[in-house]
């Protein structure tokens, strides 16, 4: 009694990340047909993306092949394009090439770096959200260090070695962290350059770092970027950036030829057309079920959704809550083809964490509070298991070893060709 | 009685190639100060560029940072710049960003691909000489099995996985191999697409493979990559190549979105403006004593210069060549330095090999003639032991274990941003 796939329910998933990989797992055994559209043809296991920015491993590392992933998966076609928009009237998406027709849609589009409308930020400093970014910021830093050497002025030759990371939220503390890491190993290869020029800044405008934790541990971040040689300056707004002086709000000036934008992130603007109603970070409301509002067959889950929990707050745009709304959208879906009741969700909060560099993590999981050594160990745990694929983990690993023992970074090329 | 640095003869060495990295380690105990540019920050090991190409390797395995491989190396200072011209009446080399002095010069500059002033085949053909143009490759044949998923018309469906490489030398040899092996990988990814049109055709003007070597060893290629399926065609000439359709010699038209131009490589082009003289490869005379005719401490070596051996035969343009003769040159500089009489140049042949993929090579060395397998594992062997770094050896082995057990490839990731 097996159906016709052509006869089976036409599910469209549009987005490869941590949600949409999942959902369409989810629906492997599923009576339905799935597609599954990513404008790249690797899942990026985005929680190690600022490794590839500071040279700590290369892109094939943190990117595994979608078609490897789900090779498998009988019922499942992939679609390497970029959606262009969506037309739920004609329950169709577009593509690039082509209109696809669905009868479900799940939208796991994601979150992009937040300029929030600032053209000169936009343009001049680097968002931390792609392989490409991130392999921009590597070039650009090591870059930096071999243009020092050739400089005679010290102004400049000083704005080149001054590295600005804003936004003191998990990116940008591991961005500091890591920054502060390569440089101190960068310093060993360039010994006719003066370490007092060389600065790791980290700007954040509230009055802690890692505000989604307990002050506690936004206090024992902060001692830890310290110790690495990481200025970190709370309370301190990035007004303008014109690539070579940061405007500061107090009338204050920082000369830098590096910004790293960790300070917004916003529903993909894919989405965002689907409702006027204006939500922090441009995300768009869903209802308990995480059907959209307008259109009981379209489900919406991840960093782009609005959902608030049970005191109010919006969730987290992070990995978990995809992943388990991800499994949510599944069930419901299934349950709305076989007119079932569908179910609201509930996040699990099972904490977060946010690695300072070597031995320097803070976490805080199923009620602990773990710092130093031991959270950096969960961290990497945690991490190294979650990467798809065997070859990736062993790799990483033998990485992160070298690393650890020799205080060296393995992937210090500068690689030209990416149009920067 | 040691010598202040700036008074010790100025050795600048241009290219970090094989020749050049091999001439600037011989003299680390020197009484010279070296200065060692390079227009990239990392040494490329070159013979296996075409895994890189090929999905097999990512770049970061099989390149370096100068500055890590000579860090310790206290007489020497290394710059990143691309070398503009020559200006040798005056002593000086001309760089992007200034002038450099010298008192000794060793031109290290290799070679790059030769399109034989064809405009069309330089646009729309490959080269791989580099880690872009190797990375472009990857990107554009893995994107050619996405868009061929997607196409309807067959015609344009074949010319997207029509995959041609010209020229049947050790390169055109191993990308011919290489790709064949990856196509049989990409297949499993793509159950839809017809197999049947899926070609690997190797073009080569001359009658046989390898001509290098002996007309057994050129059989046994051919039958090794016929039995991976690739098509190889003797005698055949490319006339023009629009990104389209290959126009073959006798009025044969060949469609295909993919040509690999494997067919010539010519002396870098910093130093053709160095001798009027038409030699092969647009290569440049240089002396026994591997001085150019011109000015006696200025030594040229390697891919780029033209020296004729016993039997009067141009020495290959290989890395043995060039590292015999970067000794060569670093023990005649230092005996010029001395006023004592330099020796001549006599090129050791240790033989050479190609791999033809999984378990298959040639090499002819010590005179010995193997194949098969046993030649596949020497060349594994010397390929691993040559690679800078223990740490880039055994990540290397790591993948290529992972890919001779599991078919698979690591870094089947299109990345985006490489300008094409």
């Amino acid at each position: 009694m097996t159906k016709n796939q052509n006869q089976l329910p036409r599910v469209v998933i549009v987005g490869a990340g941590f949600g949409g990989l999942r959902a369409a797992r989810a629906l492997a055994d599923a009576p339905v047909h799935v597609t599954l559209i990513d404008r790249n043809n690797y899942h990026l296991f985005q929680p190690l993306l600022y490794q590839v920015a500071t040279a700590g491993l290369s892109a094939d590392e943190i990117a595994y092949p979608i078609r490897g992933i789900l090779r498998k998966q009988k019922n499942l076609t992939f679609i390497m394009s970029e959606v262009k928009s969506l037309n739920l009237k004609e329950s169709e998406i577009i593509t690039e090439q082509t209109a696809i027709p669905f009868d479900y849609l799940i939208l796991a589009v994601g979150s992009e770096t937040n300029f929030f409308n600032n053209p000169d930020l936009q343009q001049h400093s680097y968002g931390l959200k792609d392989l490409q970014e991130a392999q921009s910021i590597r070039n650009h830093i090591l870059n930096q260090f071999e243009k020092a050497t050739l400089e005679t002025d010290e102004r400049l030759r000083k704005a080149m070695l001054t590295f600005v990371i804003a936004g003191g939220g998990p990116t940008g503390v591991e961005m500091a962290g890591a920054i502060a890491e390569l440089v101190r190993v960068m310093h060993k290869d360039y010994p006719g350059l003066d370490p007092q020029h060389i600065q790791v800044v980290l700007l954040e405008a509230m009055d802690r770092l890692l505000a989604h934790l307990t002050t506690d541990s936004s206090q024992s971040t902060l001692n830890a970027l310290a110790g690495k040689g990481v200025q970190v300056r709370l309370n301190t707004l990035v007004k303008s950036y014109d690539g070579r002086v940061i405007q500061l709000s107090e009338k204050q000036q920082l000369p830098s030829n590096t910004l790293i934008w960790a300070a917004g992130v916003q529903a993909a603007s894919l989405v965002r057309e689907l409702s006027q109603e204006k939500l922090p970070q441009n995300r768009i409301k869903v209802l308990p079920t995480l059907q959209i509002p307008q259109n009981e067959r379209v489900f919406l889950i991840g960093d782009a959704a609005y959902l608030p929990d049970q005191n109010g707050q919006a969730l987290p745009m992070v990995a978990p809550v995809a992943m388990q709304q991800a499994d949510l959208a599944v069930k419901n879906l299934l349950r709305l083809i076989q007119s079932e009741p569908l179910k609201p969700f509930y996040y699990k909060d099972m904490g977060s964490m946010a690695t300072i560099g070597r031995n320097q993590a803070v976490a805080e999981l199923f009620g602990l509070r773990l710092r130093g050594w031991l959270a950096w160990l969960v961290w990497l745990f945690v991490h190294l298991m979650q990467l798809v694929g065997f070859r990736n983990r062993l790799v990483v690993l033998i990485n992160w070893a070298w690393q650890y023992w020799f205080y060296d970074r393995a992937v210090r090329l500068i690689e030209k060709g990416d149009c920067d």
